[in-house]
């Protein structure tokens, strides 16, 4: 990918085109910050979006899920548009139209793959763990066949991918100005709450850190 | 739509059943809940997922963008499946396989219709503004006709959607609850920061109350 150019016109943003961008590393820290995607796919004629996990390595974006999901056996080998997003802010303006969201977003659209060769799906299981919680996988009971069997992990390309970002805050239209009412933005956090151990955690033994929004190849 | 029954067979839930619901009352309440939705449609055999702000009002769930917009166009009178979710927690189990999230979701398929007469149009973007921040259409600088023409309004009806949640926190596998990792939840939740003023705000003037969560007809 271009840092300037849409590999393709169907990710090409036109509407507001200088909200776009095409360089891997933006896309990449859209992807990274985000703990859930949305996988759309179509399925007799008709349009379905399922939201799922997601995570990178390297060139390609994963997602996984049950062996006997409906949406992972429509989706492998079917073309899918797979979007990630975040709101940072609420955008008041002075018009009702000129109200807005500051958001970053990323659309990848591409192919799913089926991960078939088991050491690269347990590889890519241990990579969304670490991804979230760093040092956990070594820490967890280790895998069964059987749970590698009835997991299903996909990737598509980050080959053909786009961003758009707000980040202007309010904008009013020339003159509105001065009408007297309240413009600005006002932020979104999603934060952490404190970590609710099960009845079973001995006392002392301390949750994981959880990493969010570290690009990381 | 029964509370218990699903009005179709592609909004069953099928993973996971004890998860589904079916009562408008479930549905609305996340929709009541979200900012945005991530409206999924099909343009030259290629699944698109556009996120964009959705809101209720009775029966229909609305959407709505510039007139210019490639989304918009493509979805007047065409399928689209609109999803609704929130995540609640990361769960973490003792195998890397039982981790999880919980999460509220909502799936809606349906035609998009198109908003054609003007006065609906504008009381349509009159609830959309009120929903979030409640009071405020009044306050605003009243809406121009070039406004109105520019902005498309979208919905479509809430007769086939589902509901699938997970409420049910950390789930070990039998036997690994004596595995010495932590285990549990650890919630996330989406805060408001302190509103950030534009240069033209008077000194006293205060930001509206911002509204998130709360079912209205």
């Amino acid at each position: 990918m271009s840092a300037t150019m849409p590999p393709s016109d169907r990710v090409r943003v036109r509407r507001k085109p200088e909200r776009g961008h095409y360089d891997r590393a933006t896309v990449d820290a859209i992807i990274d910050g985000a703990i859930v995607g949305h996988v759309g796919f179509v399925l007799d004629d008709h349009p379905y979006v399922i939201p799922t996990a997601i995570w990178r390595q390297g060139d390609r974006l994963y997602w996984h899920g049950s062996s006997a999901s409906r949406m992972l056996r429509a989706t492998a080998g079917a073309r899918v548009c797979i979007t990630v997003d975040r709101i940072d802010a609420l955008v008041l303006a002075r018009s009702g139209f000129d109200h807005s969201v500051d958001y970053h977003s990323a659309v990848i659209l591409g192919v799913a793959h089926l991960v078939v060769d088991e050491t690269e799906k347990l590889a890519a299981l241990e990579a969304f763990v670490e991804r979230l919680y760093p040092g956990r996988w070594a820490t967890l009971r280790p895998p069964r066949p059987k749970e590698l069997k009835a997991t299903t992990v996909l990737w598509t390309e980050l080959s053909e991918a786009s961003a758009k970002i707000r980040d202007i805050g309010a904008h009013d239209e020339p003159g509105d100005e001065t009408w007297p009412t309240w413009a600005g933005t006002i932020p979104l956090t999603t934060v952490l709450g404190d970590p609710i151990p099960d009845p079973f955690v001995p006392d002392g033994l301390v949750a994981p850190a959880v990493r969010l929004g570290v690009a990381a190849d």
